[in-house]
Protein backbone atom coordinates (compact mmCIF):
# COMPACT_ATOMS: atom_id res chain seq x y z
CA UNK A 1 0.00 0.00 0.00
CA UNK A 2 1.51 2.79 -1.51
CA UNK A 3 -0.44 5.50 0.73
CA UNK A 4 0.16 3.70 3.75
CA UNK A 5 1.94 5.68 6.59
CA UNK A 6 0.76 8.66 4.66
CA UNK A 7 -0.76 11.30 6.28
CA UNK A 8 -0.06 14.44 5.17
CA UNK A 9 0.71 15.56 1.46
CA UNK A 10 3.36 18.41 0.58
CA UNK A 11 2.69 19.12 -2.77
CA UNK A 12 4.81 21.63 -4.86
CA UNK A 13 2.82 24.40 -7.91
CA UNK A 14 5.30 25.25 -10.65
CA UNK A 15 5.34 22.00 -13.19
CA UNK A 16 2.99 20.24 -10.70
CA UNK A 17 -0.02 22.19 -9.71
CA UNK A 18 -0.10 24.47 -12.71
CA UNK A 19 2.25 25.65 -15.66
CA UNK A 20 2.10 29.61 -15.97
CA UNK A 21 -1.61 30.30 -16.36
CA UNK A 22 -2.87 26.52 -16.85
CA UNK A 23 -3.82 23.90 -15.02
CA UNK A 24 -1.94 21.05 -15.41
CA UNK A 25 -4.75 18.25 -15.91
CA UNK A 26 -6.04 16.19 -13.16
CA UNK A 27 -4.10 18.33 -10.71
CA UNK A 28 -8.00 20.18 -9.50
CA UNK A 29 -9.42 16.66 -9.06
CA UNK A 30 -7.14 15.00 -7.03
CA UNK A 31 -6.59 17.83 -4.78
CA UNK A 32 -10.69 18.31 -4.14
CA UNK A 33 -10.27 14.56 -3.83
CA UNK A 34 -7.45 15.29 -0.85
CA UNK A 35 -9.30 18.22 0.87
CA UNK A 36 -12.56 15.96 0.83
CA UNK A 37 -11.17 13.43 2.37
CA UNK A 38 -9.49 15.86 4.97
CA UNK A 39 -6.00 14.61 4.20
CA UNK A 40 -4.08 17.66 5.44
CA UNK A 41 -1.91 19.00 1.83
CA UNK A 42 0.74 22.11 2.00
CA UNK A 43 1.67 23.79 -0.90
CA UNK A 44 5.52 24.67 -0.93
CA UNK A 45 7.04 26.73 -3.86
CA UNK A 46 10.13 28.25 -4.02
CA UNK A 47 8.57 30.90 -5.62
CA UNK A 48 8.79 34.42 -4.06
CA UNK A 49 7.74 36.96 -5.79
CA UNK A 50 3.94 36.82 -5.32
CA UNK A 51 2.07 36.72 -1.74
CA UNK A 52 0.25 34.16 -0.79
CA UNK A 53 -3.08 36.21 -0.91
CA UNK A 54 -2.21 35.57 -4.64
CA UNK A 55 -1.40 32.46 -4.60
CA UNK A 56 -4.68 31.58 -3.12
CA UNK A 57 -6.28 33.55 -6.43
CA UNK A 58 -4.13 32.11 -9.26
CA UNK A 59 -5.20 28.97 -7.62
CA UNK A 60 -9.00 29.59 -7.28
CA UNK A 61 -8.92 30.68 -11.07
CA UNK A 62 -7.91 27.65 -11.63
CA UNK A 63 -10.69 25.82 -9.38
CA UNK A 64 -8.91 24.85 -6.30
CA UNK A 65 -9.81 26.09 -3.24
CA UNK A 66 -7.19 26.41 -0.94
CA UNK A 67 -6.80 28.42 2.58
CA UNK A 68 -3.60 30.66 2.42
CA UNK A 69 -2.51 28.65 5.66
CA UNK A 70 -2.01 25.81 3.45
CA UNK A 71 0.63 28.26 1.22
CA UNK A 72 4.22 28.21 1.64
CA UNK A 73 6.01 30.42 -0.59
CA UNK A 74 9.29 31.16 -0.06
CA UNK A 75 8.16 34.85 0.28
CA UNK A 76 6.31 33.67 3.39
CA UNK A 77 9.25 31.29 4.70
CA UNK A 78 11.29 34.33 4.48
CA UNK A 79 8.98 36.04 6.65
CA UNK A 80 8.94 33.39 9.23
CA UNK A 81 12.66 33.56 9.08
CA UNK A 82 13.12 36.87 9.52
CA UNK A 83 10.58 36.99 12.19
CA UNK A 84 12.52 33.78 14.33
CA UNK A 85 16.49 34.87 13.49
CA UNK A 86 16.28 38.55 13.07
CA UNK A 87 12.78 40.36 15.08
CA UNK A 88 14.53 43.30 15.01
CA UNK A 89 15.69 43.65 11.51
CA UNK A 90 14.69 46.41 8.96
CA UNK A 91 14.79 44.43 5.75
CA UNK A 92 14.97 46.03 1.75
CA UNK A 93 13.91 44.01 -0.86
CA UNK A 94 14.85 43.28 -4.32
CA UNK A 95 11.58 41.38 -6.30
CA UNK A 96 8.14 42.10 -7.04
CA UNK A 97 6.01 43.48 -4.96
CA UNK A 98 4.40 40.40 -3.82
CA UNK A 99 7.81 39.85 -1.47
CA UNK A 100 7.22 42.77 -0.27
CA UNK A 101 3.42 41.89 0.73
CA UNK A 102 4.10 39.01 2.22
CA UNK A 103 6.80 40.11 4.33
CA UNK A 104 4.65 42.98 5.60
CA UNK A 105 2.10 39.97 6.14
CA UNK A 106 4.54 38.13 8.12
CA UNK A 107 5.14 40.95 10.78
CA UNK A 108 8.78 41.75 8.87
CA UNK A 109 9.55 45.28 9.76
CA UNK A 110 10.45 47.02 6.09
CA UNK A 111 13.08 49.83 5.95
CA UNK A 112 11.98 53.12 4.48
CA UNK A 113 15.22 53.54 2.87
CA UNK A 114 18.22 51.45 1.65
CA UNK A 115 20.59 52.58 3.41
CA UNK A 116 19.01 51.53 6.94
CA UNK A 117 18.54 48.07 6.10
CA UNK A 118 19.60 45.46 8.26
CA UNK A 119 19.27 42.91 5.56
CA UNK A 120 18.48 42.53 1.94
CA UNK A 121 15.88 40.07 0.63
CA UNK A 122 16.50 39.26 -2.90
CA UNK A 123 13.92 36.83 -4.96
CA UNK A 124 12.93 37.36 -8.97
CA UNK A 125 12.04 40.65 -10.32
CA UNK A 126 9.66 40.85 -13.43
CA UNK A 127 9.26 44.55 -13.24
CA UNK A 128 12.98 45.07 -12.54
CA UNK A 129 14.09 48.59 -13.23
CA UNK A 130 17.45 50.62 -12.42
CA UNK A 131 16.29 52.29 -10.26
CA UNK A 132 14.84 49.23 -7.83
CA UNK A 133 18.23 47.74 -8.91
CA UNK A 134 20.20 50.34 -7.23
CA UNK A 135 18.54 51.21 -4.35
CA UNK A 136 19.32 47.52 -3.47
CA UNK A 137 22.93 48.08 -4.34
CA UNK A 138 22.88 50.79 -1.91
CA UNK A 139 21.23 48.34 0.50
CA UNK A 140 24.17 45.72 0.28
CA UNK A 141 26.60 48.38 0.16
CA UNK A 142 25.38 50.09 3.47
CA UNK A 143 25.98 46.62 5.42
CA UNK A 144 22.73 45.28 4.63
CA UNK A 145 23.39 41.25 4.54
CA UNK A 146 21.79 39.42 1.77
CA UNK A 147 19.24 36.86 1.86
CA UNK A 148 18.39 35.00 -1.13
CA UNK A 149 14.59 33.33 -1.43
CA UNK A 150 16.42 30.95 -3.72
CA UNK A 151 19.24 30.87 -6.16
CA UNK A 152 17.64 29.34 -9.70
CA UNK A 153 19.43 31.09 -12.67
CA UNK A 154 16.06 30.26 -14.91
CA UNK A 155 12.63 29.32 -15.14
CA UNK A 156 10.29 28.45 -18.11
CA UNK A 157 9.00 31.91 -18.68
CA UNK A 158 6.12 32.50 -21.28
CA UNK A 159 7.81 33.62 -24.06
CA UNK A 160 10.84 31.21 -23.49
CA UNK A 161 13.16 30.32 -20.56
CA UNK A 162 14.12 33.69 -18.52
CA UNK A 163 16.42 34.77 -16.30
CA UNK A 164 15.69 34.03 -12.76
CA UNK A 165 16.51 35.41 -8.86
CA UNK A 166 20.27 34.48 -9.58
CA UNK A 167 20.69 37.58 -12.24
CA UNK A 168 19.49 39.93 -9.55
CA UNK A 169 21.59 37.87 -7.11
CA UNK A 170 24.71 38.34 -9.17
CA UNK A 171 23.93 42.06 -10.00
CA UNK A 172 24.26 42.70 -6.22
CA UNK A 173 27.50 40.73 -4.98
CA UNK A 174 29.62 41.72 -8.26
CA UNK A 175 28.68 44.93 -7.06
CA UNK A 176 29.02 45.41 -3.31
CA UNK A 177 31.46 42.53 -2.06
CA UNK A 178 28.70 41.03 -0.13
CA UNK A 179 27.77 37.43 0.23
CA UNK A 180 24.89 35.55 0.39
CA UNK A 181 24.06 34.81 3.65
CA UNK A 182 20.99 32.11 3.26
CA UNK A 183 19.12 30.52 0.71
CA UNK A 184 15.71 30.12 1.80
CA UNK A 185 14.08 27.96 -0.93
CA UNK A 186 13.52 24.01 -1.20
CA UNK A 187 15.58 21.75 -0.80
CA UNK A 188 16.38 23.96 2.36
CA UNK A 189 15.65 21.86 5.83
CA UNK A 190 14.01 25.78 6.66
CA UNK A 191 11.59 24.91 3.98
CA UNK A 192 10.94 21.19 5.01
CA UNK A 193 10.53 22.36 8.87
CA UNK A 194 8.15 25.39 7.44
CA UNK A 195 5.95 22.45 5.35
CA UNK A 196 6.01 19.90 8.68
CA UNK A 197 5.24 22.70 11.26
CA UNK A 198 2.25 23.68 8.99
CA UNK A 199 1.07 20.00 8.65
CA UNK A 200 1.83 18.83 12.64
CA UNK A 201 3.54 15.93 11.35
CA UNK A 202 6.85 14.24 11.34
CA UNK A 203 8.49 13.67 8.09
CA UNK A 204 8.39 9.74 7.48
CA UNK A 205 4.70 10.54 7.80
CA UNK A 206 4.68 12.99 4.87
CA UNK A 207 5.05 12.56 0.91
CA UNK A 208 6.57 15.09 -1.06
CA UNK A 209 5.48 15.67 -4.76
CA UNK A 210 6.81 18.01 -7.42
CA UNK A 211 8.39 17.23 -10.69
CA UNK A 212 12.55 19.29 -9.61
CA UNK A 213 14.59 16.75 -8.54
CA UNK A 214 17.42 19.03 -6.92
CA UNK A 215 14.10 21.10 -5.14
CA UNK A 216 11.42 19.33 -4.20
CA UNK A 217 13.27 15.47 -3.85
CA UNK A 218 16.13 16.50 -2.60
CA UNK A 219 14.24 18.65 0.32
CA UNK A 220 11.82 15.10 0.95
CA UNK A 221 15.24 12.24 0.99
CA UNK A 222 16.66 15.11 3.38
CA UNK A 223 14.14 15.24 5.70
CA UNK A 224 13.22 11.91 5.66
CA UNK A 225 10.17 12.11 4.02
CA UNK A 226 8.79 9.68 0.96
CA UNK A 227 8.85 11.55 -1.89
CA UNK A 228 7.00 11.40 -5.91
CA UNK A 229 8.24 12.80 -9.12
CA UNK A 230 5.97 14.11 -11.46
CA UNK A 231 6.40 14.43 -15.07
CA UNK A 232 4.94 17.31 -15.55
CA UNK A 233 7.10 19.93 -15.38
CA UNK A 234 10.66 19.97 -15.84
CA UNK A 235 11.60 16.28 -15.45
CA UNK A 236 11.81 13.54 -17.54
CA UNK A 237 11.43 9.96 -16.23
CA UNK A 238 15.09 9.14 -16.91
CA UNK A 239 15.86 11.98 -14.74
CA UNK A 240 14.15 10.28 -11.86
CA UNK A 241 15.20 7.03 -12.65
CA UNK A 242 19.34 8.12 -13.01
CA UNK A 243 19.21 10.76 -9.83
CA UNK A 244 21.20 10.34 -6.85
CA UNK A 245 18.12 11.87 -4.74
CA UNK A 246 15.95 8.78 -6.56
CA UNK A 247 12.37 9.45 -5.64
CA UNK A 248 9.87 6.62 -4.20
CA UNK A 249 7.83 7.13 -7.08
CA UNK A 250 7.56 8.22 -10.26
CA UNK A 251 4.30 9.11 -11.69
CA UNK A 252 3.27 10.98 -14.77
CA UNK A 253 1.57 13.77 -13.52
CA UNK A 254 -0.24 14.55 -9.88
CA UNK A 255 -3.31 12.88 -11.07
CA UNK A 256 -1.64 9.28 -10.44
CA UNK A 257 -1.51 10.18 -7.00
CA UNK A 258 -5.44 10.08 -7.02
CA UNK A 259 -5.82 6.77 -9.31
CA UNK A 260 -3.34 5.41 -6.66
CA UNK A 261 -5.87 6.62 -3.68
CA UNK A 262 -9.19 5.05 -5.09
CA UNK A 263 -7.26 2.27 -6.19
CA UNK A 264 -6.75 1.68 -1.91
CA UNK A 265 -9.68 2.82 -1.15
CA UNK A 266 -10.84 0.05 -3.27
CA UNK A 267 -8.85 -2.93 -1.95
CA UNK A 268 -9.15 -1.44 1.55
CA UNK B 1 59.76 72.61 -19.26
CA UNK B 2 56.83 70.46 -17.77
CA UNK B 3 55.35 70.84 -21.57
CA UNK B 4 58.41 70.20 -23.35
CA UNK B 5 58.02 67.48 -26.29
CA UNK B 6 54.21 67.45 -25.38
CA UNK B 7 52.60 67.27 -28.62
CA UNK B 8 49.09 65.95 -27.79
CA UNK B 9 46.55 65.69 -25.03
CA UNK B 10 44.48 63.09 -24.04
CA UNK B 11 42.15 64.05 -21.56
CA UNK B 12 39.18 62.16 -19.44
CA UNK B 13 35.33 63.23 -19.35
CA UNK B 14 33.96 62.62 -16.17
CA UNK B 15 35.49 64.26 -13.04
CA UNK B 16 37.97 65.76 -15.57
CA UNK B 17 35.90 68.22 -17.35
CA UNK B 18 32.56 67.76 -15.95
CA UNK B 19 30.91 66.40 -12.98
CA UNK B 20 27.19 64.73 -14.43
CA UNK B 21 25.90 67.69 -15.98
CA UNK B 22 28.11 70.60 -14.01
CA UNK B 23 31.00 72.18 -15.57
CA UNK B 24 34.45 71.73 -13.48
CA UNK B 25 36.01 75.23 -13.24
CA UNK B 26 38.74 76.26 -15.94
CA UNK B 27 38.21 73.62 -17.87
CA UNK B 28 36.03 75.20 -20.56
CA UNK B 29 38.95 77.79 -20.38
CA UNK B 30 42.26 75.62 -20.98
CA UNK B 31 40.34 73.05 -23.64
CA UNK B 32 39.90 76.30 -25.34
CA UNK B 33 43.14 77.67 -25.12
CA UNK B 34 44.41 74.47 -26.24
CA UNK B 35 42.10 74.36 -29.57
CA UNK B 36 43.36 77.89 -30.01
CA UNK B 37 46.87 77.11 -30.27
CA UNK B 38 46.10 74.17 -32.24
CA UNK B 39 47.20 71.72 -29.95
CA UNK B 40 45.53 68.24 -30.71
CA UNK B 41 43.44 67.03 -28.03
CA UNK B 42 41.13 64.04 -27.65
CA UNK B 43 38.55 63.02 -24.97
CA UNK B 44 39.24 59.34 -23.42
CA UNK B 45 36.04 58.30 -21.43
CA UNK B 46 35.02 54.67 -20.33
CA UNK B 47 31.45 56.07 -20.59
CA UNK B 48 29.40 53.39 -23.28
CA UNK B 49 26.13 54.41 -22.59
CA UNK B 50 25.94 57.20 -24.81
CA UNK B 51 27.07 58.25 -28.44
CA UNK B 52 29.56 60.87 -29.37
CA UNK B 53 26.92 62.54 -30.72
CA UNK B 54 25.55 63.28 -27.59
CA UNK B 55 28.76 63.77 -25.90
CA UNK B 56 29.20 66.78 -28.59
CA UNK B 57 26.20 68.39 -27.33
CA UNK B 58 26.87 67.83 -23.77
CA UNK B 59 30.61 69.25 -24.00
CA UNK B 60 28.50 72.00 -25.45
CA UNK B 61 26.09 72.91 -23.10
CA UNK B 62 28.76 73.85 -21.07
CA UNK B 63 30.34 75.88 -23.48
CA UNK B 64 33.15 73.25 -24.88
CA UNK B 65 33.44 73.47 -28.30
CA UNK B 66 34.41 69.63 -29.44
CA UNK B 67 33.99 67.36 -33.28
CA UNK B 68 33.18 63.99 -32.99
CA UNK B 69 36.43 62.85 -34.26
CA UNK B 70 37.97 64.37 -30.87
CA UNK B 71 35.99 62.20 -28.76
CA UNK B 72 36.37 58.60 -27.72
CA UNK B 73 34.04 56.88 -25.34
CA UNK B 74 34.27 53.39 -24.75
CA UNK B 75 30.96 52.78 -27.10
CA UNK B 76 32.92 54.69 -29.81
CA UNK B 77 36.02 52.01 -29.33
CA UNK B 78 33.99 48.63 -28.88
CA UNK B 79 32.43 49.97 -32.28
CA UNK B 80 36.17 50.25 -33.70
CA UNK B 81 36.97 47.07 -32.08
CA UNK B 82 34.08 45.15 -33.36
CA UNK B 83 34.61 46.30 -37.32
CA UNK B 84 38.18 45.32 -36.77
CA UNK B 85 38.12 41.99 -35.01
CA UNK B 86 34.99 40.31 -35.61
CA UNK B 87 33.26 42.25 -38.37
CA UNK B 88 30.81 39.35 -39.61
CA UNK B 89 29.31 39.69 -36.00
CA UNK B 90 25.96 40.28 -35.29
CA UNK B 91 25.54 42.39 -31.90
CA UNK B 92 23.15 42.50 -29.00
CA UNK B 93 23.44 44.96 -26.34
CA UNK B 94 22.86 45.67 -23.08
CA UNK B 95 22.97 49.66 -22.06
CA UNK B 96 21.00 52.63 -23.11
CA UNK B 97 20.41 53.54 -26.37
CA UNK B 98 23.26 55.65 -26.62
CA UNK B 99 25.44 52.33 -26.89
CA UNK B 100 23.42 51.22 -29.81
CA UNK B 101 23.66 54.28 -31.63
CA UNK B 102 27.32 54.50 -31.49
CA UNK B 103 27.90 50.98 -32.47
CA UNK B 104 25.47 51.60 -35.16
CA UNK B 105 27.45 54.86 -35.98
CA UNK B 106 30.55 52.87 -36.40
CA UNK B 107 29.37 50.34 -38.80
CA UNK B 108 28.49 47.12 -36.31
CA UNK B 109 25.57 44.95 -37.13
CA UNK B 110 23.30 44.91 -34.90
CA UNK B 111 21.58 41.75 -34.41
CA UNK B 112 17.37 41.45 -34.51
CA UNK B 113 16.57 38.78 -32.08
CA UNK B 114 18.72 38.15 -29.05
CA UNK B 115 19.21 34.19 -29.66
CA UNK B 116 20.92 35.32 -33.39
CA UNK B 117 23.67 37.34 -31.72
CA UNK B 118 27.81 36.61 -31.54
CA UNK B 119 28.68 39.33 -29.52
CA UNK B 120 26.77 40.74 -26.50
CA UNK B 121 27.92 44.24 -25.69
CA UNK B 122 27.59 45.27 -22.05
CA UNK B 123 27.48 48.82 -20.54
CA UNK B 124 25.53 50.98 -18.13
CA UNK B 125 22.10 50.48 -18.38
CA UNK B 126 20.47 53.53 -16.23
CA UNK B 127 16.77 52.67 -17.89
CA UNK B 128 17.58 48.64 -17.64
CA UNK B 129 14.28 46.74 -17.48
CA UNK B 130 13.70 43.09 -17.14
CA UNK B 131 13.01 42.53 -20.54
CA UNK B 132 16.12 43.80 -21.25
CA UNK B 133 17.79 42.14 -18.75
CA UNK B 134 16.45 39.05 -20.08
CA UNK B 135 17.31 39.72 -23.69
CA UNK B 136 20.61 39.58 -23.02
CA UNK B 137 20.10 36.38 -20.60
CA UNK B 138 19.35 34.97 -23.95
CA UNK B 139 21.81 36.59 -26.40
CA UNK B 140 24.13 35.10 -23.94
CA UNK B 141 22.60 31.81 -23.20
CA UNK B 142 22.47 31.21 -26.94
CA UNK B 143 26.53 31.71 -27.22
CA UNK B 144 26.81 35.29 -27.82
CA UNK B 145 30.17 36.21 -26.51
CA UNK B 146 30.84 39.23 -23.62
CA UNK B 147 32.22 42.28 -24.22
CA UNK B 148 32.02 44.64 -21.48
CA UNK B 149 32.81 48.22 -22.12
CA UNK B 150 34.38 48.63 -18.80
CA UNK B 151 33.66 46.75 -15.70
CA UNK B 152 33.43 49.49 -13.08
CA UNK B 153 31.49 48.39 -9.92
CA UNK B 154 29.45 52.18 -9.02
CA UNK B 155 30.23 55.74 -10.11
CA UNK B 156 28.78 59.09 -8.41
CA UNK B 157 25.34 59.54 -9.65
CA UNK B 158 23.08 62.55 -9.06
CA UNK B 159 21.44 61.29 -5.92
CA UNK B 160 24.72 59.29 -4.48
CA UNK B 161 27.02 56.25 -5.54
CA UNK B 162 25.13 54.08 -8.38
CA UNK B 163 25.35 50.70 -9.27
CA UNK B 164 27.52 50.31 -12.95
CA UNK B 165 28.27 48.18 -15.63
CA UNK B 166 29.54 45.40 -13.13
CA UNK B 167 26.22 44.67 -11.93
CA UNK B 168 24.79 44.27 -15.50
CA UNK B 169 27.80 42.14 -15.77
CA UNK B 170 27.22 39.97 -13.05
CA UNK B 171 23.67 39.23 -13.88
CA UNK B 172 24.74 37.95 -17.07
CA UNK B 173 27.61 36.21 -16.45
CA UNK B 174 25.52 34.61 -12.28
CA UNK B 175 23.13 32.89 -14.81
CA UNK B 176 24.65 31.90 -18.13
CA UNK B 177 28.39 30.40 -17.38
CA UNK B 178 29.65 32.76 -19.71
CA UNK B 179 32.71 34.88 -18.77
CA UNK B 180 33.85 38.49 -20.14
CA UNK B 181 35.82 37.66 -23.16
CA UNK B 182 37.64 41.46 -23.43
CA UNK B 183 37.03 44.60 -21.16
CA UNK B 184 37.79 48.04 -23.92
CA UNK B 185 37.85 50.55 -21.22
CA UNK B 186 40.83 52.44 -19.43
CA UNK B 187 43.35 51.04 -18.74
CA UNK B 188 43.34 49.26 -21.67
CA UNK B 189 45.92 49.23 -24.68
CA UNK B 190 42.74 49.33 -26.90
CA UNK B 191 41.95 52.67 -25.93
CA UNK B 192 45.12 54.03 -25.48
CA UNK B 193 45.86 53.07 -29.08
CA UNK B 194 42.81 54.58 -30.15
CA UNK B 195 43.82 57.67 -28.61
CA UNK B 196 47.06 57.73 -30.57
CA UNK B 197 45.90 56.96 -33.87
CA UNK B 198 43.10 59.77 -33.42
CA UNK B 199 46.72 62.02 -32.16
CA UNK B 200 48.73 60.44 -34.62
CA UNK B 201 51.57 60.78 -32.43
CA UNK B 202 53.92 58.57 -30.84
CA UNK B 203 53.03 57.90 -26.69
CA UNK B 204 56.06 59.86 -25.13
CA UNK B 205 54.82 63.25 -27.02
CA UNK B 206 51.47 62.33 -25.65
CA UNK B 207 50.07 64.20 -21.99
CA UNK B 208 47.40 61.52 -20.67
CA UNK B 209 45.13 63.79 -17.68
CA UNK B 210 42.64 62.54 -15.53
CA UNK B 211 41.16 62.08 -11.97
CA UNK B 212 41.50 58.13 -11.61
CA UNK B 213 44.79 56.36 -11.16
CA UNK B 214 42.89 52.98 -11.81
CA UNK B 215 42.42 54.20 -15.63
CA UNK B 216 43.65 57.35 -16.71
CA UNK B 217 47.16 57.10 -14.53
CA UNK B 218 47.44 53.47 -15.31
CA UNK B 219 47.02 53.75 -19.36
CA UNK B 220 49.16 56.69 -19.82
CA UNK B 221 51.79 54.73 -17.57
CA UNK B 222 51.62 51.47 -19.62
CA UNK B 223 51.63 53.05 -22.51
CA UNK B 224 54.80 55.36 -22.27
CA UNK B 225 52.84 58.89 -21.99
CA UNK B 226 53.16 61.40 -19.16
CA UNK B 227 50.48 61.36 -16.90
CA UNK B 228 48.91 64.30 -15.13
CA UNK B 229 46.11 63.43 -12.18
CA UNK B 230 43.95 65.69 -11.29
CA UNK B 231 41.85 66.33 -7.77
CA UNK B 232 38.52 67.51 -9.17
CA UNK B 233 37.03 64.08 -9.59
CA UNK B 234 37.68 60.74 -7.40
CA UNK B 235 41.22 61.60 -6.31
CA UNK B 236 43.23 63.17 -3.62
CA UNK B 237 46.66 64.05 -3.31
CA UNK B 238 47.22 61.39 -0.54
CA UNK B 239 45.92 58.60 -3.48
CA UNK B 240 48.13 60.30 -6.18
CA UNK B 241 51.38 60.21 -4.29
CA UNK B 242 51.09 56.79 -2.85
CA UNK B 243 49.89 55.32 -5.93
CA UNK B 244 52.05 52.41 -7.54
CA UNK B 245 51.14 54.03 -10.94
CA UNK B 246 52.41 57.32 -9.70
CA UNK B 247 51.43 60.42 -12.05
CA UNK B 248 54.19 62.30 -13.39
CA UNK B 249 51.86 65.55 -12.20
CA UNK B 250 49.18 66.26 -9.68
CA UNK B 251 47.22 69.31 -10.59
CA UNK B 252 44.15 70.90 -8.82
CA UNK B 253 42.00 70.87 -11.75
CA UNK B 254 43.02 71.01 -15.50
CA UNK B 255 42.76 74.37 -14.99
CA UNK B 256 46.40 74.18 -13.75
CA UNK B 257 47.43 73.60 -16.86
CA UNK B 258 46.22 76.42 -18.57
CA UNK B 259 48.76 78.33 -15.78
CA UNK B 260 51.46 76.12 -17.23
CA UNK B 261 50.69 76.84 -20.87
CA UNK B 262 50.91 80.28 -20.00
CA UNK B 263 54.13 80.47 -17.67
CA UNK B 264 56.06 78.57 -20.69
CA UNK B 265 54.75 80.96 -22.97
CA UNK B 266 55.83 83.95 -21.17
CA UNK B 267 59.31 82.04 -20.45
CA UNK B 268 59.62 80.98 -24.27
Amino acid sequence: MLLEHIDGFIIDLDGTVYRGVEAIDGAKETIDALQKRNLPVVFLSNRGNISRAMCVERLGRIGIDARPEQILLTSTVTGQYLRKHAPEAKVWTLGDRGLREELAEQGVTLAMHPEEADKLVITLHENLTYSELNDAFRAARSGAEIIATNEDKSFPGENGESIDVAGMIGAIVATTGQQVQVVIGKPSQIMADAALHALGLSPERCLVIGDSIASDIALGKRAGMRTALVLSGSSTREHGENAVDRPDYIWDSLADLLIELEREELSA
